[in-house]
C-alpha cells in the first residue's frame, strides 16, 4: 500500500507516523503538512522530524495550507505544547521541506500514480480541498481516501458539537464531502474516543529502551497529562494512529454508510458534522438537509480497540 | 393545581386536554392557541371540541399567534389530518373563542394570580415568547413551566436535527430558553419517544365504550395509521399527553440539569436544541457556545413509560 499522508504533528500524528512506519506492507510516499494542531511550517519540520526518528528520511515533506479556506488560523499548542511535540521537538532535521505546496505535491503524484495511492488526512481537509480544486480528477485518480474528523452522535472536542479537524477549516471538509469520493472512510470521534491508552499500557511502553519507545513515551507523557487534567485520569486518546490502522487493516472495525454535511452557518453549530439518522425521514418538505444528494463516506462505527492498541504497542516498540 | 395551556391540537395535543380533564387536581384555568400542528385559528376551534368531549365547556379559549416570530407559517396536516383531528373535528363547538390573543391572555391571568398558575406548553413557544416581551416579569409570576420540545442526543423528527415544536419557531424558542424561567422543565424527544403505546393498547382502548374513549381511538387511529406508515409497526407516541402527565407528576420522570440555546442560523441545524454534553469543556476560546452564560432548565432523561401508558390510559376510558 502507497500513501501520501497529510498531516499536522501534532502528538498522535506524530504516533501514526511511527505506527505506519512500522508497518511492512506499506509505503509513504510523500508527507504534506497542513495548519491545524500547530501552523503548517511547524507541522512540516515535525513530519521531517518524526520520519527521521522513524527511519523514513527519504520522505519528502511539502509545506501545506497556512490557514482554513474561511476563517482566521487557529491551532492548538494547549494540546500538543508550543513545539507541537509536546516540548520535545528538539533540533530541526538535517532535511529541508520540498519546493512546492503540499496540494501540488498531491495533485502531481496522484496524475503520475492513478488508482495507486491512497490518502490518510489527520488533519483539517484544507489541502485536500485544495487539491479538488486544482483536479477535479482526483477522486479518480486515488485509490482511497481516509479521513478522521467529525464527531457523530457524540459531543465535540472544540465545541459542543465540533470536532478539531473539521472545525479547523468548516468550508475544506464540506468541500471535500462534497466532491463525491467514492472511497472515502471516514474515522470520526465516536470512534476514537474509544481508543485510549491507559496508565499501565502508557506505562509499559515507557518501559521500553528503544530511542522510537522513548522518543513515543517523552510524547505521551505530555499528551496524557493534558487528558489528565481533563478527564481527572491518566489516558492518551489514539485518534491519528487509529485512522492510520483502519487505512492498513480495515477489518478492525465495523462500519455504516452515511451522507455527511458539514454546518458552515450554525451560530453554535458551525463545524458540526451533520448527517441524516432518522429511523424515519418524511422531510421533503425540506430544501436543505444534512447529506442530501450525497454520495454517502464509510464510516467506522466500532473499533477493537483492544487489538488495535496491541498493534499499536508493537508498532512504538 | 391551576394551569393554563398553550396547544395546537393536533391529535396528542388533543389526548393531552382528556388526560388533564381525568385529574382531579387539575384545574385548567385558560387555553391559549397557537400555529403549529395546524394555524391557530384551526387549532382555538379544536381546543374547543376536545375540551367538550371532556366536559370542560367552562374553559376559556383564546386564539394564539398566527404565525411564527421570524419565519413563515408551516403546518403539519401531513401528520393531523386537514383539520387537525384526523377527520374526527365533526361540527364547530356551540361556544366562540375569547376576545382577546392567548398571549394577552396569558399575561392577564399571570398577573391576576402571581405565583399560582403553571403554563404547559405543547406547542411552538411563540405565545410563551409574546407574552415575556408583553411581560418581562413572566418568570415570577408564574408558579412553573413546562415546554414539550426539542431532541436531546437524539435526532429530530422534522429535519435530521430538529424537533417540530423549536423548528416552527426556533426564535421564539431560543427568546424562552434566554428569559431565564427557574422552573422550566423540558421535556424533549428523546424522552416522548420512549412513550409509544402498542397495537394492544391501542385494541383495548378500542374497546372502551365511554364516548371519550371512542373519540380517543378514533383519533389515534389517525395518528398510529401515520407511524405506521413511517415506522412499519402501529404505535403512536404520546408526545403531548407524557409532559401533561410530567407538570402533574415530576415523579414519573428523572431529570438532568441543561442549559440550552436554540440554534437558528444553522443551514442545515437551524431549529436544532443544542446543549453541551462534553464531559470536558475547554472552551474558553470560543465566543458563542450553546447555552452558556444560561440558567439551566430540567430536562426530563428518563420516564416510566409502563406508568405513564396505564395512567393515560385510566384518563381516556
Amino acid at each position: 500500500m502507497r500513501i501520501i499522508l497529510d498531516t499536522d504533528p501534532g502528538i498522535d500524528d506524530s504516533l501514526a507516523i511511527l505506527y505506519l512506519s512500522a508497518q511492512p506492507d506499506v509505503d509513504i510516499v510523500a508527507v504534506g503538512s497542513v495548519h491545524g494542531n500547530v501552523p503548517a511550517p511547524v507541522a512540516a519540520a515535525n513530519a521531517l522530524r518524526v520520519l527521521d526518528v522513524a527511519g523514513l528520511d527519504d520522505v519528502p515533506v511539502a509545506v501545506g495550507a497556512h490557514r482554513p479556506l474561511a476563517q482566521e488560523l487557529r491551532t492548538a499548542e494547549f494540546v500538543h505544547g508550543d513545539d507541537g511535540l509536546g516540548g520535545h521537538a528538539g533540533p530541526p532535521s538535517p532535511r529541508a521541506v520540498v519546493d512546492c505546496s503540499a496540494a501540488e505535491q498531491l495533485v502531481r503524484l496522484a496524475r503520475a500514480n492513478p488508482g495507486e495511492l491512497s490518502v490518510l488526512a489527520l488533519g483539517p481537509l484544507t489541502n485536500i480541498a485544495l487539491a479538488v480544486l486544482l483536479e477535479p480528477r482526483l477522486p479518480e485518480l486515488l485509490e482511497s481516501l481516509v479521513v478522521l474528523g467529525g464527531a457523530l452522535g457524540v459531543p465535540g472536542n472544540v465545541t459542543a458539537h465540533a470536532e478539531a479537524n473539521i472545525w479547523h477549516d468548516p468550508e475544506a471538509a464540506d468541500l471535500v464531502f462534497d466532491t463525491g469520493f467514492d472511497n472515502l472512510t471516514l474515522v470520526s470521534l465516536d470512534v476514537t474516543e474509544t481508543a485510549r491508552a491507559d496508565s499501565a499500557w502508557l506505562d509499559s511502553l515507557a518501559q521500553v529502551a528503544s530511542p522510537r519507545a522513548q522518543f513515543a513515551s517523552a510524547l505521551l507523557d505530555h499528551y496524557a497529562a493534558f487528558y489528565s487534567n481533563m478527564f481527572g485520569v491518566r489516558v492518551a486518546t489514539m485518534h491519528d494512529p487509529l485512522a492510520a490502522a483502519l487505512l492498513c487493516d480495515p477489518s478492525l472495525a465495523t462500519y455504516r454508510e452515511v451522507a455527511v454535511s458539514v454546518e458552515v452557518h450554525g451560530t453554535y453549530t458551525r463545524g458540526q458534522l451533520v448527517s441524516d439518522w432518522r429511523s424515519i425521514a418524511d422531510d421533503s418538505h425540506i430544501e436543505s438537509e444534512a447529506g442530501r444528494g450525497r454520495r454517502p463516506v464509510r464510516a467506522a462505527a466500532a473499533v477493537d480497540a483492544e487489538e488495535f492498541l496491541t498493534r499499536l504497542f508493537e508498532a512504538l516498540k
